[in-house]
């Protein structure tokens, strides 16, 4: 099924937090025209934007029945480890019956499981399992253009808004006629772009050169922004956030960082390194294969005032000495400048001509 | 099958050059007692000695009916991107047919390919993928003890000795007789140690996680030495080795370089990371979960004669300020010592008692 005709239910029932339902979150934000409704049965009548935040006047529903014309259901969460709940079984073979087909980005295939693969050969749906690849090619070192340049968003942790903030600057960069491409690196960029690949499900040797291949196919864009996955400083995920820095070998990088969060996400036995510590460990790293700079600060203030997130603003912008704004509140335009300077800086202008 | 029941016939069959058969060359060395011959059909009438430069007079054949009394054939190469060359495919199948077993260490799963899946059912052999693996848990970051002390083997580049440096020192603390443990992490560390974990075959979200439990599982041990994969300077693999890193949070690290190699292992483009900014990047990454410091050098001079690589010894040891040895030419008692004292520095003496 092509993209553009897909008619969305985002299931997240039970488990609506919007740092879960993350998935939920951004393919409302980003493709509203294609969603129907979402699926909480403990929320029913509520709109998506008072339980996810985004998403206007979408209804919440606990009955595919009430989703009118819908053709999709797709998987709104994305938990540690990527284990579908079993109390959403019922739901997806109930929806498969209906012949709707089921878009998942868990780590858990779901077209491997006999129950739902037969039901869905029975009703003539699909299970579309993004996460599935069978990548298998190791990374060459070479064909990398400076006419294409590469930004990668970074972050002090995961599920903190690299994506988001990816999507924002790619935005920004369109607005302003520049040819620019998202390259989706996870489950939910790819539900949003259409392409991309789930590097977090590539078997580890072939990781670099999936990513650098994600690049090579790419390059007849002016500017990539890249999207990244957790932190090298993340005890569980730095082997993806490794192979996605080497394996795209970014020209320059964003921070994304959350003002107050002091613990790694999910594990609140584990402090956060600073920002400044993350930035350095980010630029030695890279630097063993391309030079590298942070070029500006994306703030995630979703939970400051405008005055707090402002405050914080300037108070980060003194310490570091780089642009900082939030992409959602502020806009992308103080990182996108910060980012175009740099490339003129540092890519000699007969390569971008 | 038992390891201990091996009775192996190594298969190198045209690819007999010791850096690509590094399978081979490891498990002749390391279980010289259970290995029958070396199939290379080029090199019949050869020893392993002569072939391989390991394995003395154990003979090489290019007829199974010439290895009496084998029951296990066992792909002896480990090339990059990891498939099997075509031309083996009938040795593979006449293997089955005689009943022996097939152990392989290969990306591509032999068990999963229909004809060879068919002779071994049909003749009652067995395939044993051994990078066949189902990882599927994060890591928590909780539970290691400083009385299991964590030595990781890191390495100038891949394919440098890493692996064997290990087991060399291993060996050595049992001859000290200290309990020591080789954590083998990838598929010949396996074949020789019969457990551990093929890391580089894990699905990249879950490496940290499946390399934790590594240690989990072996803290009755007081000192874990542990099988190092690649370099985080490499540019296919280094997702593989941050996840490594990160996952074991050694204690101390020994670094593994060879004199004279300047380029990337299979990337003639692309020169190596000095030893020394190889130390400092991985002191640098290491340090974002547990501080680690690389405490002595493992020198592979297989190419030097014994007066070049005592001449090396002493201008790394000079330049470095670090012990450094061959661990073959020169035991590996050296990097021992160095091991043992900095773990009497760090290590409180209640928790070693």
């Amino acid at each position: 099924m092509e993209q553009a005709s897909q008619r969305i239910v985002l299931l997240t029932d039970g488990h609506s937090d919007p740092l879960v339902a993350k998935t939920a979150v951004c393919v409302i934000r980003y493709r509203p025209q294609d969603v129907v409704a979402v699926f909480d049965r403990g929320a029913v009548g509520q709109t998506s934007q008072a339980l996810l935040g985004v998403g206007g006047e979408t209804p919440v529903i606990g009955d595919l029945n009430a989703a009118e014309g819908a053709n999709t259901l797709m998987i709104g969460i994305a938990p540690p480890g990527g284990k579908v709940p079993d109390a959403w079984r019922p739901i997806l073979v109930e929806a498969l019956a209906r012949g709707m087909n089921v878009v998942s980005g868990l780590h858990q295939f779901l077209s491997d499981d006999p129950e739902l693969a037969a039901a869905a050969q029975q009703h003539g749906a699909t299970i579309q399992d993004v996460r599935k690849n069978s990548e298998r090619e190791v990374a060459s070192g070479k064909g990398f253009r400076d006419d294409a340049f590469r930004v990668l968003t970074i972050g002090q942790d995961c599920s903190i808004g690299k994506m988001v903030a990816a999507v924002e600057m790619t935005r920004e960069l369109k607005r302003r006629d520049i040819d620019a491409k998202f390259v989706a690196t996870g489950q939910t960029g790819i539900m949003i772009e259409g392409d991309g690949c789930p590097i977090d499900c590539v078997v580890s040797d072939f990781v670099n050169g999936a990513v650098e291949k994600l690049i090579l196919d790419r390059q007849q864009h002016e500017v990539l922004i890249i999207e990244g996955q957790a932190t090298i400083a993340h005890p569980r995920y730095s082997c993806v956030s490794a192979g996605l820095l080497h394996g795209s070998r970014p020209h320059a990088m964003v921070m994304v960082y959350e003002p107050g969060r002091t613990q790694v996400h999910g594990m609140p036995h584990v402090p956060l390194a600073s920002v400044a510590r993350t930035i350095e460990a980010y630029e030695n790293l890279a630097a063993l294969m391309h030079p590298s700079k942070v070029v500006a600060l994306a703030m995630n203030s979703r939970k400051l005032s405008a005055d707090e997130a402002a405050e914080e603003r300037k108070r980060m912008r003194g310490e570091l000495g780089l642009p900082v704004a939030d992409p959602i509140r502020d806009g992308a335009g103080e990182l996108i400048d910060a980012i175009l300077a740099y490339r003129e800086k540092i890519v000699p202008a007969a390569a971008m001509a």
